[in-house]
């Protein structure tokens, strides 16, 4: 069991995170290995063309991981992200964005995780990262 | 459906890749967007402490993933691999190892896909992979 | 010798992203295999902490390697980015940041670069990336 | 300085890889911060057409980086690949090939770097790698 709710992660991001009102992501759900993150499509995100930028989607790929990891281990101010790795696939509609992200390891000391992202509705993806995160001594409760 | 069965792909394998004998590969499943590989442990992939190395376990990422890519646009020799990023989770048991690839994007020039490798019969990945290919003009049928 | 200047490399990030004015791109050098980019901070980029964002440094390397394949190749709307791998090595120091970037490989349909962030005046890096952007058909006069 | 030399890096190689024997593997320079390791080319490296194959080429930069962090920190059996990512970006010549490795950043728990491999005599790279290792905590004296 996650020791933080999707309501828990949600009050976080909006106390740590408040300058990022824009993204209003929205967790919708998570369990011990897996998250889905919706992030509605705002001015902010779109490219020339339409279309969701793409810092905006490796935002939401690193955020959706780093509220995975939260959920298992509690609200450590110091874990960070050492390596991001994506491929964008797919052109994204003018659409919510969602985020499904997967953990693959949750050691000590390294957590690495995959995030595919859809435009909401679509069946194939527009992105899939895989990231990887560093876990300080004591950040670990398990 | 895909172009290829796993005995086309096997007799492709032994007829372009004779050297690579001792890694035996076996094509276990292949449909249009995923495939399942065994690779037998033998001494050539040992490493010192008994586990399968690192470079065994990135050729046979790669592998897996032109499998896949074959049996959906036929043998097209030009089909190259131009990037794979791979995170070692795990350490492998002293077993077969079990590649599970699925394609992430088949385009017209690029086709970008994941590979989970097991030790038969665990659940945790001891490693996992994206990879893109590089598909030649006139190397795509669809 | 690249076919855009510093000054034309500006002047098309101001027309065709006027929307990142905040970020505030300067190119401060290009030759036929390099850049040079200054990011100076704004208060848009602060994460908790006062460090840089990893968004703000991902769309920094995005926005580099791109800026060097148009300068190559001119201003071709359709070259898209394909893959991003970002190691982040170092907390940030509140400064400018630097973007140095090196073109890997210009072929006719792929492009991969790499580069490095520094914060200003620092020898060792914060950030790494390497990259990869497809080139469309008619988009390479080479 | 580094802690092992040259010398003391192939006597390593030698002692602790003897069934990669066919790679031999000779680490032509080490400082505190690169290396330069020679791959002479062998019939187990190569593919149909004649070129270095892809593991081949990916098991060169995994040792290189490797060898590159115990000079620095010593022979500590520890140290695990934890992320390799590899752009394949030409065909290599059928000769020797040259390893070009270079820390990016050496911590107490990680160390990153990059590997660019060039057929013997060439400017452009055949392949480029960014690497991290994880360090375990008995294992850096630095």
């Amino acid at each position: 069991m996650p020791v933080m709710s999707a309501s828990d992660l949600q009050d976080f991001l909006a106390e740590h995170f408040p300058q990022v009102g824009p993204w209003r992501m929205r967790v919708e759900h998570i369990d011990d290995r897996s998250i889905r993150v919706r992030m509605p499509i705002g001015d902010a995100h779109l490219r020339p063309g339409g279309t969701v930028s793409g810092p905006a989607m490796m935002g939401l790929c690193d955020s959706t991981m780093y509220l995975l990891i939260l959920a298992q281990i509690g609200p450590v101010a110091l874990v960070v992200t050492t390596n991001l790795n994506i491929n964008f696939l797919r052109k994204p509609e003018v659409r919510d964005v969602i985020a499904e992200g997967r953990l693959l390891k949750l050691g000590k000391r390294l957590a690495v995780g995959e995030v595919a992202i859809f435009s909401d509705g679509e069946e194939e993806p527009v992105a899939h990262a895989t990231l990887t995160y560093s876990i300080p001594p004591e950040g670990n409760g398990k």
